[in-house]
């Protein structure tokens, strides 16, 4: 770092984001995009859109908040948008975060969590995850803390009832409970319906993995409208043009192809189930997920090894050097093509 | 606000954008905008990207970065890629800012620095501009404290030479100062020569206005390695992903079309020259402009009155209601024949 760089930033570490690697031309189950393109009128929309690029893209988004609020049966002041739904977490624990309010989630979770707190100068406090992986909720239930849950959780996959997610808001009335959703169109269960019911719940989503725009940037929360003016305060701080034209463009007509979507999360998860009964079947454990990937080990080859072996083999999947989880590997859920060679090579590594 | 909204935000007043009226179709000389289209092939690369949006863009944006890097004679090194340049300006606030080391800008300037200083809890101070709206650079010089300097400066549009950007690097060499040259590309002179002899110099520059991109966000910024080093920590920290494949490919295909650069901006200090002649006929005082706007007032209506007016007429210019300049108008250089329409509506409503 640069002898300017301020003091309150000596300790931080960034993100890493799932390696990229350009030597040569792998099968890429390392950082959970879709295998599928995304809608065509997704695509025909954000090209449109590249003509008209002179102009400001609208500030207040109107058109694509009112069309995932109709989706999800809200109203367009429940919904803020955002360039990715890093940013829309980021812009969380700036808003509700200090010295007072600390934030809390499990060990074992979205790395970008104890980031944000620590970019933003918020403690923070992890609670480890039990042996088998799941959330204790009881951990979280009166605690009088901000509660981070990823639900499903990553890189674990596996998704807590909503009964769960209720009590430990219900019993943090007055602090914020973020529920980051980036994996519930995989089998999960959303906790929209609970927006309604709790002030302090603020759902985050992504047009990143189940609709197939992780390289458009677009995320969204949906809140109370008093937390969405909260968010917007900082949005309007931070950078108010947050949302492009072409990715909100192809937003609105993503979330409008709703036949598409269904087919598209529904054979992802149809091809997950069948890579998950191969693994299980060569020996491996594979964590119950509801999500576009699986967190799996076997006792025959070591989480490094194997990652390091696959991606040998012209395979990449994310592998976590973190003690508890240093034996697992997080694969995605490509295509049923990608996973046949994946399974393969896994085979020709292991027996 | 929310009940939940951090104590420390309580004064947090959020930046407000040009407004984007839906009414009915306006000449929008409010937001300077190009009046031209993007560049064609930044127009085709955007689209061809619409279909691989299931993929992460590269986060290292390695490719525009070294189209940027090219263009200006630095290495890829020296440039940080940002989501408009108002996110590279809040991540150096965030680098560079804390209670030891506040930002210094002028009363009269872009009104997002006081918000990124006043979002990030770092103290700021303005210095006055003088009478006739120039920056007495001397006022900057050997404060020992962060400086932004918009070069030229807006809504003035006046621009200063480079030595005096040098002087106030040179003798604050324990401090960061910012050189904001959104609109630097009509007529101005850019400072990023002097980031190979000054550590300390960050220059920020925008996709925004001189290549018609402002619908894309794209921003960047040019400093020494170390500096780009900072904020790459700060976007890693909060946004790894913060440029979206079309513009990423859109931004690379512009900067590279320098024929087509080059005409739009000589055709835009064209019209500005005209226009400012035409208002100088009707009594105008508007201030020497290096910038795609000018900033002009009259004797003979008030800056709100004309304002509200050529906004009845069908036209938008922006009007500020701080007391310096509220007898003065923004207005953004349009097309040759928009002009003429804003030049013959002020002689309607003032002759």
């Amino acid at each position: 770092m640069s002898k300017f760089f301020s003091t309150k930033h000596s300790k931080l570490i960034p993100y890493t984001p799932g390696e990229q690697p350009k030597d040569m031309k792998y099968i890429k189950l390392n950082t959970n995009e879709s295998p599928y393109p995304p809608s065509e009128k997704a695509i025909a929309e954000a090209s449109k859109q590249a003509e008209l690029l002179r102009l400001y893209p609208d500030p207040e988004c109107t058109s694509l908040r009112e069309d995932i609020a109709a989706y999800y049966g809200v109203e367009k002041e429940n919904v803020v948008l955002s360039n990715g739904s890093d940013e829309i977490l980021n812009f969380a624990f700036i808003a509700y975060g200090d010295d007072s309010h600390p934030f809390v989630f499990p060990d074992i979770t979205y790395g970008f969590y104890n980031v944000f707190a620590a970019v933003n100068n918020i403690p923070y406090e992890e609670i480890p995850l039990e042996e088998d992986f799941t959330i204790d909720f009881k951990k979280y239930c009166g605690i009088n803390k901000n509660i981070v849950i990823a639900n499903p959780n990553a890189p674990t996959g596996i998704f807590a009832p909503l009964t769960e997610i209720e009590k430990v808001a219900q019993s943090n009335p007055d602090n914020i409970v973020i529920v980051d959703e980036a994996y519930v169109d995989f089998g999960g269960e959303t906790a929209i319906t609970l927006t309604k019911k709790y002030d302090n719940i603020i759902v985050v989503q992504t047009f990143s993995k189940s609709r197939s725009m992780a390289g458009a940037r677009l995320g969204f929360c949906i809140a109370s409208k008093e937390i969405c003016r909260d968010l917007n305060t900082i949005r309007y701080s931070v950078n108010p043009y947050n949302i492009n034209r072409m990715t909100m463009a192809a937003g609105s007509a993503a979330i409008n192809d709703e036949e598409y979507f269904q087919r598209n999360r529904l054979e992802i998860i149809e091809t997950r189930e069948k890579t998950r009964k191969a693994l299980l079947d060569m020996g491996f454990e594979v964590l119950p997920s509801k999500t576009n990937f699986l967190f799996a080990k076997s006792d025959r080859i070591g989480g490094e090894e194997l990652y390091r072996k696959l991606r040998e083999n012209g395979i990449l999947v994310r592998h976590f050097t973190s003690e508890r989880i240093a034996e697992y590997n997080r694969i995605t859920i490509g295509t049923p093509e990608d996973m046949e060679t994946f399974i393969n090579t896994v085979k020709g590594l292991i027996l």
